[in-house]
């Protein structure tokens, strides 16, 4: 980290003092990642002339790591031959991202410098829905016929390997339907007269230009492949999906999972680029709601507002009550939402979830109790009270119910969530609180008026 | 999923009716990671039975994706033999992860089964402290020197590749000293008499045996690779990590952030095969300590008990205060908690932060203290209440300023508790909502006593 600042400054002193061929020399030495990162926040004329001094392979790698403004600025600075130069060297689905956050002239002016190939690949991707398989592929994998023998296919790898996204699985078809798929690694340690027929993976796993993207990463991830191949309808391959960008779906999903955990509509972008305007958009709405939804709590004390009067020592406990509720609560909703995104619990494994978090609330609410009962009697001072005893045994109780509702309904709501097909994370800590708040309060509310003296 | 599950009802028919030829041959046509989810809960006589029919590979693949439960069950079912056979075509580093979970004996027969080498280096990566770059590499790779030609380094990459974890990025090494990296793709293009220290790249990035696994991941991540190499202290190669266990500990790293997050002990298993008693563990001392912070909010309420009475109508709205507060600032931490593990948010960014979540919280509250004011006098039904306009103003009133403490609150301890090297998670939802819970009856009841004429 204090490296890259370190280069930040060098650059910008380096570029001031125009002493261009000694920035070069730094820079050649530097990975295009770092220098991307280090560029990141410098003045317009000072990155666009560091970005002039880079290699070209340099330049292509680190313009794809930069940040979408930079880009931006970069194109529009770009004379036309630099834009195609860079345009060339960019992988297909890289290009399909950054222009997925381009203005409208630009994308004109990217699609132009592409080749025809190219930018009939790109089209052919951006009419694909968002987060399918089909937006995030690339058409850039090595073919190989079944019938080439091993020397066939290593010329065939080292013809067109250079603008491959992978070259170590290559993909075996006939009439471009998928057949077979096939490693470097075996190529390399077969004789050089053997077929690919012979060599190649009849069992491989492929994935449909329609499936959901973290579907796709998740069959990555599960069978351990670099890339998986996406087919269309008729089983033609079309593209691949590699690793890097599965490793991506798998954090934004984690983060998204997150924000609606957190009642926060999702958004992709870094938080520090977000607008206030966007940030009041993911999470004004769902403040609304659950304030309405708090509706119910605030009806259920009005409800109880005599008994309260009567004995208002029990008012002070409803914060505690209800905090608890909610944390047992969210406890088991974010265990369930979270086991179901990584397919560790399934649908038909409700019953099984719903007995293991019966069996550990029970566990909880009856250590938990003489906890509560000698906090509530000594900590908060109702030993001295009229009817301090049984008021706190009152408020043990409540919490021993509180805990196994507030965790059964937590366990069961993401699960049901799935079965009518909502998405599990949306059931999580905020409306799983509004929930057991509620069923908190008729909890207390009704042991208290069976036991309390002053209520009866 | 489903033709997984008729995988494995067919396994389990063939293998009962001794049809082991056929089963041979269709299992034969599957891949060994469905075969390991298919075998998945089969009767343990059927398992070992099934396992036996497996290609040497196959059983390999399908041992490593199995439950550790069952991976012991085969294991103690095994022959010497078998054993030798299975332990030879595991990975180090796999080899590593299994040790790790079973009981003492069978590590004992495990290590029995390696070879010497193998034996050797095991012990020397469970000697690295857990969770460290160390002990998640493996030793094979495969090392070139710098002084070889492409046809010498392919020679090479043909003769020890078969046992390498990867043999696409090649570690050239100059006294066991890293000096290179270098690629199989570009020793494919070029000529046969070219030398690897011509084609390596020397820009490359390392970590140390003792750089953390959520750094290891990291960097692989934003470096693109396949495998980064990892050095000891002396800058000697001692082992690679590759991309498939960097996708695990970043899935991994996402659930522990969750399971801190709400208040939960971090475990690393599947929640089906957590115990009762382990549930309890990981939540139980959890719910004990905010219950016991809950005290304060108890004490707030205590302190106002005699304005309360004067005006028990405040009392219900308390619950939806506090709740708008909590949700508010959990809305806020978490997404800086986010922010912080993805890098996007880093220490010296703790101002831009706040500013921004500040005037986010100004227009929520805004935005927000109208709705307030409608819900509270109609569906509250306040307005028929004497001092009910006061009494909804002062309600509006109090969630504008609590809304904007919750986030600053939010935004800000996260941060602070990176700067003092806690963990930020730790500062989510539960602890926040503790804390904006207290604040936010401050507010309102002094908000209250100022304006609500029946508490003068």
């Amino acid at each position: 980290m204090d490296e890259i600042i370190e280069l930040h400054e060098q650059i910008k002193t380096l570029i001031e003092e125009r002493r261009y061929k000694e920035l070069k020399a730094i820079l050649s030495e530097v990975n295009a990642i770092d220098i991307a990162e280090a560029l990141n926040g410098l003045p317009d004329g000072c990155m666009r002339m560091a970005f002039r001094l880079l290699g070209k392979d340099q330049a292509a790698d680190a313009f794809v790591a930069m940040e979408h403004e930079e880009q931006e600025f970069l194109i529009r600075s770009f004379t036309d031959k630099e834009l195609v130069a860079i345009v060339e060297d960019l992988s297909v689905d890289d290009t399909v991202d950054i222009i997925g956050e381009m203005p409208a002239n630009v994308v004109a002016r990217i699609l132009r410098s592409a080749d025809a190939q190219t930018r009939k690949s790109i089209n052919e991707i951006l009419l694909y829905p968002e987060d399918s398989a089909g937006s995030m592929m690339t058409p850039e994998y090595v073919s190989l016929r079944p019938s080439m023998t091993v020397e066939e296919a290593f010329d065939k790898i080292r013809r067109v390997g250079h603008d491959k996204e992978t070259i170590y699985t290559c993909y075996v078809t006939e009439n471009r339907r998928l057949v077979g798929v096939i490693s470097v690694r075996s190529l390399l340690v077969a004789a050089k007269t053997t077929t690919v027929a012979e060599l190649m993976h009849e069992n491989f796993i492929s994935v449909k230009t329609t499936d959901d993207k973290e579907f796709v990463a998740g069959q990555i991830k599960k069978y351990g492949y670099l890339a998986i191949p996406v087919v269309d309808g008729d089983d033609k391959l079309v593209g691949i999906v590699t690793i890097d960008d599965a490793i991506e779906v798998i954090e934004e999903e984690a983060t998204e999972d997150i924000q609606k955990m957190t009642a926060i509509t999702p958004d992709e972008s870094p938080y520090l680029r977000l607008s206030v305007f966007k940030i009041w958009k993911q999470r004004f709405p769902w403040l609304v709601l659950l304030m309405i939804l708090a509706t119910l709590t605030s009806k259920i004390i009005g409800m109880y507002e005599t008994a309260l009067s009567a004995c208002i020592v029990l008012n002070s406990f409803i914060p505690m009550i209800m905090g608890t509720g909610g944390n047992a609560g969210s406890q088991s909703s974010v265990t369930v939402i979270r086991g179901i995104s990584l397919g560790e619990i399934r649908v038909r494994d409700a019953f099984r979830v719903a007995w293991k978090e019966m069996r550990a609330a029970i566990i909880i609410g009856v250590t938990l109790a003489p906890i509560t009962f000698l906090k509530v009697m000594y900590l908060d001072g109702l030993y001295s009270e009229p009817d301090g005893v049984v008021i706190s045994l009152v408020i043990s109780a409540t919490l021993v119910v509180t805990v196994l509702v507030a965790k059964l309904v937590g366990a069961v709501l993401p699960i049901l969530a799935k079965i009518v097909h909502l998405d599990p994370a949306v059931m999580a800590s905020p409306f799983i609180t509004a929930i057991v708040d509620a069923l908190s309060l008729i909890v207390y509310f009704t042991i208290a008026s069976s036991f309390v003296p002053a209520l009866a």
